[in-house]
């Protein structure tokens, strides 16, 4: 490609709104350019990256034997209701009514349409095992969308769905995808990391997220380094840090602590290490025994950890749902106002969960349910009943591993998500086949999911430095940049650059001759804000001495080479970049 | 590919709703699934014909030096609104909401979003030319979907949109694109005519549709067999076919004619051909003269011929609109009720416009403006003023051509539509760029669409016979099939058809290797309906002989050739097939 015939069009200033590195380097760059709200045109060089991402992902998708086809964007709304997801989805799926008032919806996934279609193509064992892939615009309607393509509205996913007899199949057709999704990242040239991960609302028994690991990542991943496990936060044990409760050494006693309505605050006042104290949070949800009205639940965790909410929304009795009590709810269980609540003597009876280390605790501290007041050497059994135990907490880093060693945190932005779905859907839409008995049984299914576009931001948030962006290879949207200086006054160097240039694209290198006769400090600073990974300087000067300059962008160094085995070192340098 | 690891699933009978044969084969060949009405899933093999289309198509707008970028689905309403087609687009446009209640439409082309980007990209002379094009999913919600991807409501098209500084320059652009096209329909294998048309409610000055010839095409095109002549019939101009009006030989007379209210009955009641007579069309529409009520208008065709809507809407006083007018209106202007009705004394004034062939007749034969009567012997200037004169009617068959020669007729499917805009969308947008000498001028814009999922539809309606469909080569789901005989029987089988289809894909050949173990009657009307150009039938008789079986898909020829020397063979036949 010659830049004269392209469109290049780099920013010095990125949008204000714009508030990661991808968002404002795409913008910069040119790559995209925002439409609405979480919705982008992908301009020329944004969309290469796009299909370059997606070529891969299709090649890999190929080689294990998932078969492409395309479902549509609108859907129909009676598919969603037979699942029940037309209720379930929150306002994030769009809902719209075409011209008879017919109710659809945007696809933000399709579950529902592979599913419809597989009741109707597959019918007996011999069709299986299935897997079908797509690669298609979904609209997912964001309440506030940002991050550019890292949480926009409207973008690009590949969707594998699988089918098959049983679960070991099932577990086959999961496993190949994990393989797969391992060679796509691999081949994409980004530090990822599969993590065991939460359901969420697709639902099924197990699932692992495709990480690619950045700073700016909105996930945390727990993992050990000296083993193979990795976990998203929301998913990972959180070990009971105490092996076995000590006994109580402290009496019970009520403490004033005026205006310390925080642990760390009631801590620093009575001079103890924060874990020493316990956190009460406090939530309600429906009861099953009252309809229509809500039960109270007390939640402790200690002072320096975490509530880990999707563990929470795991707790029997909370599976349907919970949010945090209001302030009257609070004072009408507790006899008390938020920041002074405890687990001893509350005014009504609450539901109490403890945290796995919580329970392990003694003399320990916590809200005395009388406002400016907690109490210090509580002790279960003693002073309260017994809690209920559970795991409710956000592993911290250091927290040891059951299996040895200790866990450490790293961020992460989910890239990819495969999800164990066993006959969540299948069920719902009744898909069955004949099994070799005749006799009809319900499919067994998995989904796997890539978010192409959102791959592009990643690998940005990944790599990228204070000139720009920083490509891997394999997703540059051009790997090579030839820059003349001076190129409407030199034939010498025209001649040298239109050569180098052709030779290169003879080899199949996707190549960009910046013919634009701009300023060499222009030129470099388009191209390494583009971060095209290999840039070939010509000039007069050099060709004079018989060299020419090869930058690398990842390392910034430059270096002269032969000009007369430009080509074989530009050749041998690309093949050593991942 | 291996059969056994692809989808095929090929029905018996078509759905009842498919009045069509790309639609009725398709759906029978397993190609699409139906989601809703408009709505598809495009099936393994239906996806792989339109990326097949989709790819060349790519090809040769690069090749033209056209930009790939991708603008989005969902585009917001305020950018329609500026353009003003948010108030001009008929319920075709699908417009929807947000959850927070902003208006979008779902994207039925893109001229107002490439205008925003282009306005804010192209600053100078120096960026122009330029042609943006994307592949994109788009939306029309038909009022009623049908003839399966001929007329969907969900499809997939090319758009590519040019800006110039000139209309010199921009006319290059178009004659580049024009040339283009005439390269992919060339490439893509089918029978097609560019044909001068319409520009519809996308506007411009002037357009070019690409028709794919086939008789069930909705499109008539009218043509000129010895010349380069081709148009639409909405567009070609309808000669007057009397050169000169004879004198009049007969005297005015009322006739009776009853129960003859149309010109073929009064032809046959008075025995008289049928070009004698002139049919009286009434219309109505807004009167520029009296705000809030209608003008009467009265167009003259002769009997034999009919009229043209497209250029009924481009008489000066029809261009905002018109309508049938209704009974009351046309027994208060005429004092009769329709059948009857004439140009002689009208009860009230009405404007009244004759076709060119019609302003030539003399002693013509028109209602008489009297329930049950005619006149006849009626002429011009002698019985009623002198007409208005205006191209009314559509072009018959062997209407001679003013160039020389003699029209003729016949269907297409319009897969493609070039339009020279001008300045409609960028003057209304305000897309400026910074001229030679420095000062605004507003881009001159031209857009180019190509209906990729219609093609693969076009095409079948081409290119099929009773067995099913016979797909050219360029945009077969396989260009060769190799088909066994007694799979799991016989070893020698298996291996001539193991080797044959690895040779041909070492070839590059897109060849599918039929494992399945069928019966060779199913096997042969699966693929016979699916349309795959060559066959290879590799059986154990024929090795035994030293020869397999080739079949040619569009004669159904079968030759017998040496087994050794079928690679050769095949890939010759191949290359023989357009």
């Amino acid at each position: 490609m010659r830049a004269s015939n392209y469109h290049i069009n780099t920013l010095k200033e990125a949008p204000s709104e714009a508030e990661v590195a991808s968002h404002q380097l795409m913008t910069r760059a040119g790559m995209i350019r925002k439409v609405a709200g979480g919705i982008y045109t992908y301009m020329p060089m944004g969309l290469k990256v796009l299909r370059k991402i997606e070529n891969i992902v299709r090649q890999e998708m190929d080689a294990a034997g998932a078969i492409e086809l395309l479902m549509p964007v609108v859907q129909p709304a009676e598919l969603w209701m037979e699942s029940g997801r037309w209720e379930q989805y929150g306002p994030e799926l769009l809902r719209i009514k075409d011209r008879h008032g017919r109710d659809f919806v945007l696809q933000p996934t399709s579950e529902e349409v592979i599913t419809d279609i597989v009741r109707n193509e597959i019918h007996s064992w011999r069709q299986l095992p299935r897997n079908f892939y797509h690669i298609q615009t979904k609209f997912r309607d964001e309440r506030r969308p940002r991050f550019g393509l890292m949480r926009g509205r409207e973008f690009t996913m590949k969707d594998a769905y699988s089918f098959d007899r049983d679960e070991a199949s099932a577990q086959s057709s999961y496993d190949a995808m994990y393989d797969a999704y391992t060679r796509i990242f691999q081949r994409l040239g980004l530090e990822f990391r599969a993590v065991a991960a939460d359901t969420g609302s697709i639902g099924g028994s197990r699932s692992h997220e495709f990480q690619v690991i950045a700073d700016t990542g909105e996930d945390l991943i727990v993992y050990n380094p000296d083993t193979q496990y990795a976990a998203n936060i929301e998913l990972a044990d959180a070990p009971g840090l105490i092996q076995h409760r000590a006994e109580a050494t402290q009496p019970l006693q009520k403490t004033a602590t005026p205006n310390a309505s925080k642990c760390e605050l009631v801590a620093e006042l009575l001079g103890v290490p924060l874990d020493r104290t316990v956190k009460s949070i406090v939530l309600a949800a429906d009861d099953p025994d009252a309809p229509g009205q809500s039960r109270i639940w007390l939640l402790l965790v200690r002072g320096d950890h975490e509530l880990n909410e999707v563990k929470v929304g795991k707790l029997p009795g909370l599976e349907q749902g919970y949010r945090l009590a209001t302030e009257d709810e609070i004072k009408s269980a507790f006899g008390c106002p938020p920041g002074y609540l405890g687990p001893v003597q509350t005014a009504r009876p609450v539901q109490i969960v403890a945290d796995r280390t919580v329970a392990n605790m003694s003399d320990f501290i916590c809200g005395a349910n009388d406002e400016g007041f907690h109490l210090t050497g509580v002790n279960w059994g003693r002073d309260l009943p017994e809690p209920a135990v559970a795991d409710l907490r956000n592993v911290v880093a250091g927290d040891p591993d059951p299996q040895g060693g200790r866990l450490a945190i790293q961020r992460g932005i989910e890239v990819g998500h495969i999800f164990f779905l066993g006959d969540k859907y299948s069920k719902a839409l009744n898909a069955t086949y004949l099994d070799t008995d005749g006799k009809p049984a319900v499919l067994q299914m998995g989904c796997y999911g890539i978010g192409i576009s959102r791959i592009s931001a990643a690998a940005i948030e990944q790599n990228h430095d204070d000139k720009g962006i920083v490509w891997p290879r394999a997703i540059a949207p051009f790997e090579v940049v030839v820059c003349p200086m001076g190129w409407s006054k030199s034939e010498t160097v025209r001649n040298a650059a239109e050569t180098l240039y052709e030779q290169l694209r003879q080899e199949g290198v996707d190549v960009i001759l910046d013919d634009r006769d701009a300023r060499p400090g222009v030129m470099f600073a388009d191209w390494e804000l583009i971060g095209v990974p290999l840039r070939v300087t010509v000039g007069e000067r050099g060709l004079n001495e018989g060299i020419v300059e090869l930058q690398q962008r990842s390392t910034g160094q430059t270096e002269k080479i032969p000009a007369d085995s430009a080509l074989s070192q530009v050749l041998e340098r690309l093949k050593s970049l991942a």
